[in-house]
């Protein structure tokens, strides 16, 4: 085993972030206990995004022992965490409103795509130029979706406020804190990535403050939110 | 621990698949406490089959740190998993309707032998040739039971619509994403494996897709399927 | 890390064993929420006799990767899961009749014995003949109380079909499942036991079966058991 | 990974240690679902004892590969387990009966300190006979509280039967198998301790039977108790 | 694997102090069902805080073997649980009265700050009179809000007599518990810090006693406490 020394602040930042997205999993499991009906779902959904960051952060930080973490580990976790987050989106809407089927698939495609694109210019499997707006592209659509699509009004008409307020809260989350990882792939993309530090204390910090405060808001809409009022999904309220 | 290097697509490829199907083990878990009676047994199973898709993965993966991951690997893990998934819809049409115990013993050697036959092909212990005509009949066997047998029927008279869609896409999984198998076998057995990566991608992400898309359908019915009608079997429905 | 070869048959049985026994286990543990009252238990000894299997197939794949299994590898699991799984019979008679808690002691202190006393001969500490024999004995002892005990009558007075069809089946695997273990015993104390592969693969896949079918045809027939009728144990039946 | 030969009775003592704790484990943390009100805290803490069993064999077992298990080993284990399993014999006693907060402060000073000077004894922090003999003394109070204080009248005064047989079968455990580790501590103390593996067998199956027998005299004694009478802490008794 | 001598008291501390914290996520886990509400949330955020434990205690004995263990591996634990346990009393005073939320931010960002500014101070990424200061007024901050704040005025109107007398050993706690960290801080500030074992036994101990007194008290709290009388935030009390 590799001992790290106390100035290493890389290392320092994927064990707290690793410990701290330990701490938001268990949190975010025991609390579906707390919610109700496809609350339930969301928080679930939530807790699968944040364990994915765990085995991320684990298996970037092993890779730091021998000084670089190739920005493959970053990808892997994003591939599988931000589809989840979007879903979780999708889900968090639907258990107050309706939204149409359509939307899931749109969001997943979307999400999905976006971070395969980035990797594909990382890993020089494409031009990086057109992969970072392709990638853009994409990130800019689900903030349309979230801003001027369904789920903005199907949120805003649940009349529920301990919703409203977490939704805006996700929102932010998706637009400010996701932010930076466009502007990572720009940097790494035009300025050259040297697997060193710096910038994976950013990924590294973000990825765990996006995913613990997102997993966070849900689990504290869910537990506050009023009963769902559509009686046709839950003709056994205590089940589900 | 060898660091994998960012465009090593076939380490992507596992890494994406292990945290995926860890996220989808996690979901499947938690989603037995939303369904009611025998779905939770549906959805355990299939919990179950990604669970042994998390182990095959995670084996295959330390194997590529020396560059090649032998076939056995993938057989080990489908020689599990396979059977359980065909049981597993054996269970979903039992959840809504009547089919004889005899075909769950003809369903479960048939997967077994159709996995095991395969890999007697690949390991040269039997004519390759024949091990890929067997294993091909085995699994033209199991379509013919999920499109002409007493299981179509049987989703048919349920009614219910969310388990018909389902049944439908589960069927096409088995048809179109298993349809790997028998290929991937069919090359290896006469162009020869030669453990490098490029197969490995392919079977790696149909067997996320197929365990995962699979485990997500049967969820979705389990968690909006009407509540079974057969009381004879759940006398107890709040236990069970 | 070792990497296992296609052909290696013996690697292959343990890692299939392994990755069977933990579907097993998380079966029958998630199995244990679908019974009721006294099944829990026999269901939750099930679960870690198939527990004890996973650890034992896992550490005995690990000395493989040196080229042999000494046979310690083997009965350390077998003096857990065999009492366990004898245990297990008797709280399933217990479950749908009455039996002395006198035969508990009798059963715990033969079978662990049994397995002790084989020990003791593969190692050379006892004579193997005579080790053979005394094994053999304590084996025969316990199919005696199975046959032709208080159990037998008890179960066929539960006049419940389930449960006498699932102890018909439980009873074979003790006679003709474990018969393995004594052959395998002859065979080793009087041919010479070479650490191998050819034994193992027959210990093992006799293990997983032994084990998983004793799991599945206990846990099958305490989900369609009716309820205990014996109030006195059940006051509270949600409780236990 | 070293592989332990058949005849190595230390390694296999470790491993059935090992094996059996985590068995017991399973069933004593399944098993809280089956009891009521303060029992689940009771089997809740003899499951901590196998747990923190568990980890000590897999950690001497460990060590024992290098030839040696320093005495260390074993003292940490105990100074974890043995505090937690006088205060379930605190808390099985309240669950019955009354008993004074200042008994819980008392033994669970008493029990650590216990431990804490005959491990200063043997690691020759502090003269070895003096530490062997303040040891000695510790026991000797807490036997005194099992015997002659007021747990033994509050258990007597529950009138439950199954209560009071456990309170036997437990207090003989402290009495008779605990007696091996004064006795240990005497013999390593002035005989001399070589790290070897005679002393290591003895403590292991000591170690495994103390636990698993009291473990399970517990979770009987939960399971067949009768609902608590003290209506004062059970105003919702649904709930703990 | 090295393999620690038995006078190696720093070792000894470590193992002691992961076993412990081990139980005692596994007790507080468990507990969270024996608790009501609010309860549940507060309970389950101590086990977060000693699990966090547990990791941190894991890692510092694994760099132990190599003869020191970096601050840093002190540090990462701290900044994750300590936050944790600040708002875990936050929780726990909301569970019996109303504190606003603006106090869990000054909490939860002058906890955080705290830990983060002595690190800074501690790896010489700032001047280590300056951190030291400013660490110290943080945690005096948090006294003072515990102290003479809203949440003593909050707790003292619930006339809820286990809460108070649970408050009042949690603020201990934190005061005298909490004190090693400011003085280890100065010490290895000012003294120099050498990596050997002295300093990191008392954290360690320190670090196992405040996590565990500080859950069971909660725990114990938890589970005594009258039902909240906030019907507003209680509307389906049988579900959070």
């Amino acid at each position: 085993m590799t001992v790290f020394a106390t100035p290493d602040l890389t290392a320092a930042s994927y064990s707290a972030a690793l410990f701290g997205l330990i701490a938001t999993s268990v949190l975010l499991l025991m609390g579906t206990a707390w919610t109700r009906g496809q609350w339930k779902l969301v928080v679930t959904l939530c807790a699968c995004s944040t364990i994915v960051g765990v085995l991320a952060a684990f298996e970037a930080r092993a890779a730091w022992s021998s000084g670089a973490v190739p920005i493959v580990y970053h990808y892997v976790g994003w591939i599988i965490s931000m589809p989840i987050q979007v879903l979780a989106l999708f889900f968090f809407t639907r258990a107050v409103g309706q939204v149409s089927i359509g939307l899931f698939w749109r969001l997943l495609i979307v999400s999905v795509l976006m971070v395969f694109i980035r990797y594909l210019g990382e890993a020089s499997y494409m031009d990086a130029t057109l992969a970072f707006l392709i990638g853009l592209i994409f990130w800019l659509y689900i903030l349309g979706e979230l801003f001027f699509g369904r789920m903005d009004t199907a949120i805003r008409d649940s009349l529920q406020k301990p919703v409203i307020t977490a939704y805006f809260w996700l929102r932010l989350i998706v637009t400010v804190g996701w932010a930076i990882y466009p502007l990572g792939n720009f940097i790494t993309s035009f300025g050259g990535y040297d697997d060193g530090g710096a910038l994976s204390v950013a990924y590294n910090l973000a990825d765990f403050l996006n995913r613990m405060a997102f997993g966070a808001a849900m689990l504290s809409a869910a537990v506050l939110a009023a009963p769902s009022e559509r009686p046709a999904e839950r003709a056994d309220p205590g089940q589900i």
